[in-house]
């Protein structure tokens, strides 16, 4: 029997995320509706093709001919098409998608990520037999997080993890028996990272738990910051002096937008160090189709390069992908289209270079936008983003709303949420889900929506934003802690 | 680090079957291929589009449309195709199968997949809120186990399991923690369950383990048995008065043709025994894709329906689903198509009902051709199945076989794989993968497969199961053993 009590205690244990709470909220809302014309925005997590972004049609196309080979006839659809669900027909078992996959993937795709992660790093050789291609970066994660879990005496293993980080973190490390043990980003920086801060950290962690890893996002969810090659050196060094497995989230590489930034991955800064690091330093880097350009969430594929991880070991990420038998063979394909989209003179590289400038077009547009426009609001500051799909702005809460927090039992910025979705239909994330605890409140806010939706996102959030702050008693303002223009001055706290 | 004796030892643990080696093996052979006009066959899983069985034409097209909606004006696409798709999109977040779905899946096919059930069932009621959509039925049973998995002391949770059972099982259960305890299947009456194996059983496992839960596969899996509703009865009756959670693989729901047998489902007995047992017994009943006349194993989705689980855990199930977000959106449609194809009158209707009586036609009489050419060979002796994909015959291998095994750490019945495999390129399961570790030896063939590939199958088997027999010395062959055919008499033991 599986009466409450009974139940398997390291499943009670799972954090309860407030995210799926105002998820079910809003759901809730959408049913009755609001106001006959408006529809609830969710901009809380990166759901692209819910907010309205469209899919990539030559990914979509190469797909359907997949599922119904009929197509490869039909004309009306590109030769480049045709040709590359073919060749996928052609590498499927049975020649179809419905047959199952050697649990790590197909060996045709494993191949084909390890020429693109070799093109993307400038010639450092990547080896298929390093890919392991999952359901999604998320079940890639949670087998890479499984295999260092430990329990030695009372001693857990444990993840140095950045603070802020991706909402889904906290509850997949808890599932997998490990200890998060934050590392602070400095805001004022544009949440980068602070070499100062990972070593106190982990002098803290030490007496808590066995810190085995550090868990990095870059471009940071959801801070967006873009790490460059000198800081991703120092975290290399960091990881190498202290014997730690590097856990590096590139999920959103191809989202970098800030002036003078560009992607290069952790792989390659690590091959271009030298031996004493290239040949040593244990690293898993996670990618998967829901990314900014690709947006290609509910197909639920992804996969992670190990690097310099023992052959032993390799073979038990084997074991543990296949229990449950191997990633969904549409995403399996799907990655293979995302990594090596159409080229000049094929008959689909007009299109899907019109779509894809016109998703980066938004991406960097709609950051400025809305980093403007948040900066606007009183009580609000946020830092640019560089990359990524987040802005995260900080919220500095009047000490009604705390209080009245506090009296709910509820954190204040899940407060601020749940008001925000109630009056206006629009659900941002709250910094709590991101696993800040401090008395510093966020906002999560993806911004790779439409142009006109984030608009609406934005007219909403500062009209309920100025309202909440008007029906403040005067006297509790605060007078003193704002600028002329009646904002908070960016060094005064709230009134708490 | 991960070196590895520092890899938990919980998934140091995971058993490793000899299938994947023995796949392995046959994906080396396919490489350098035995002989030019001949190509591997693997019937060792229930992998049937690999082995060449057909998609659902009406099931593929409707996925194609949602994938690349533009087809929606695809006049050569039948109008219920195009309808059912179009259905799909309005329910789809976003309009759009590439956004993230709840993580216990789309609300609308959850109730789809009740009203199924209930129909199935003969008004037996089914609620959506017990229905969770998975990565596939290996996933939602992972979640399942692991919120029974406990450890008090040295006692873990232990799961009833059958002999044979499934030849996923073992390692899932390792992956969990939970302690496989066996109840042996009645060979003699076509693999029936038998009520005093499994007191037995529970008596046995008392001493090394807390039994929570009792495993069943109906229709059987690999044994093809089909249990009657008396059966059902007995098993219910013994899950109730031991206070076990009833874990039933109902997978082959859609392939039973044995002569008066029916599916009938476990929550339809359960709630036709009346309040004293529909009211208490807690049941948890998987289904997916990946079943005998859908066969989509390549899209990687199942639910499970709880049935008199408390909602406080029910709620720990979204926790764990939530963990890797949810289940693939393209495999979340096809299961509505799956349990709610073309009726009388639909444009597709036709096509549809040739495609399934086909494979109908196929299952029942490849079961039997199967049966009868094995129970031919000497020294095998198959039970004939009434449903399901697998035959398992008994195989009575010579005493040299055994005895080389023994030499070469190998179990026997994987050692007469690889030589199969490897001068055949047939692969077929071991019955020691199956979790048997008697002394008998078993194989496992799946007979869902085209007739021509299964007498191809046949004749390869045959002829070198002929030519092994006849390699060996005369006087080792035990003449003694066999009836006027030259076949092993069936209650005589291999010479071991």
């Amino acid at each position: 029997m599986i009466s409450l009590q009974h139940v398997n205690p390291r499943v009670r244990g799972i954090r309860v995320s407030s995210h799926s709470e105002l998820q079910s909220l809003a759901a809730r809302i959408t049913q009755v509706a609001l106001k006959p014309c408006q529809k609830v925005i969710d901009v809380s997590s990166g759901d692209l093709q819910q907010a309205g972004m469209k899919p990539v049609s030559f990914l979509r196309q190469v797909l359907a001919v997949c599922l119904h080979p009929e197509l490869l006839k039909d004309k009306d659809l590109p030769l480049d098409v045709r040709l590359r669900a073919q060749r996928f027909l052609e590498v499927c078992d049975g020649g179809s998608l419905g047959s199952y996959t050697a649990s790590s993937g197909m060996e045709y795709i494993r191949r084909r990520i390890a020429e693109f992660i070799t093109r993307r790093d400038a010639g450092v050789p990547s080896n298929a037999k390093d890919v392991f291609i999952s359901s999604g970066s998320q079940r890639a994660l949670m087998v890479a997080v499984k295999l260092i879990s430990t329990v030695e005496g009372d001693i857990r293993s444990g993840v140095l993890t950045p603070m802020p980080c991706p909402h889904t973190l906290p509850a997949l490390l808890d599932e997998a028996g490990v200890t998060l043990e934050p590392y602070e980003l400095i805001e004022e920086q544009g949440w980068a990272i602070d070499l100062d801060k990972l070593h106190e950290a982990l002098k803290d962690a030490r007496g808590r738990c066995n810190p085995r890893a550090i868990y990095i996002s870059n471009p940071g969810n959801p801070t967006g910051h873009v790490q460059d090659r000198h800081s991703i050196e120092e975290v290399i060094q960091f990881a190498a002096a202290e014997r730690l497995l590097l856990l590096v989230d590139e999920v959103n590489q191809d989202s970098v937008f800030g002036p003078g930034r560009e992607f290069i991955s952790y792989k390659r800064v690590l091959f271009e160090m030298g031996e004493e690091f290239s040949q040593t330093v244990e690293m898993v880097s996670f990618y998967c189709l829901s990314t900014a350009c690709c947006g290609e969430c509910g197909l639920r594929t992804g996969y992670m390069e190990m690097i310099n991880i023992d052959p032993q070991v390799k073979f038990f990420v084997d074991t543990c992908l296949c229990i449950d038998i191997c990633a969904p063979v549409v995403g399996q394909l799907a990655l293979d289209v995302m990594i090596d989209p159409p080229t000049p003179g094929d008959p689909s590289y007009d299109t899907y270079t019109q779509e894809i400038l016109l998703t980066r077009a938004t991406l960097s547009q709609n950051a400025q936008r809305a980093q403007e426009f948040l900066n606007d609001l009183p009580g609000m500051r946020c830092e640019p983003a560089m990359g990524g799909i987040y802005l995260y702005p900080r919220l500095d809460l009047p000490s009604e709303i705390v209080r009245e927090a506090e009296i709910s039992e509820v954190e204040a910025d899940v407060l601020y949420c749940q008001r925000l979705l109630k009056e206006e239909g629009v659900l941002v994330g709250a910094g709590s889900q991101n696993g800040q605890t401090t008395d510093k409140h966020h906002l999560r806010l993806c911004f790779n929506v439409p142009s006109d939706s984030l608009e609406d996102v934005l007219t909403r959030l500062g009209s309920f934003h100025l309202r909440l702050l008007d029906a403040l008693p005067h006297s509790h303002r605060g007078v003193e802690d704002m600028d002329t223009r009646g904002k908070y001055k960016k060094d005064i706290k709230p009134l708490v």
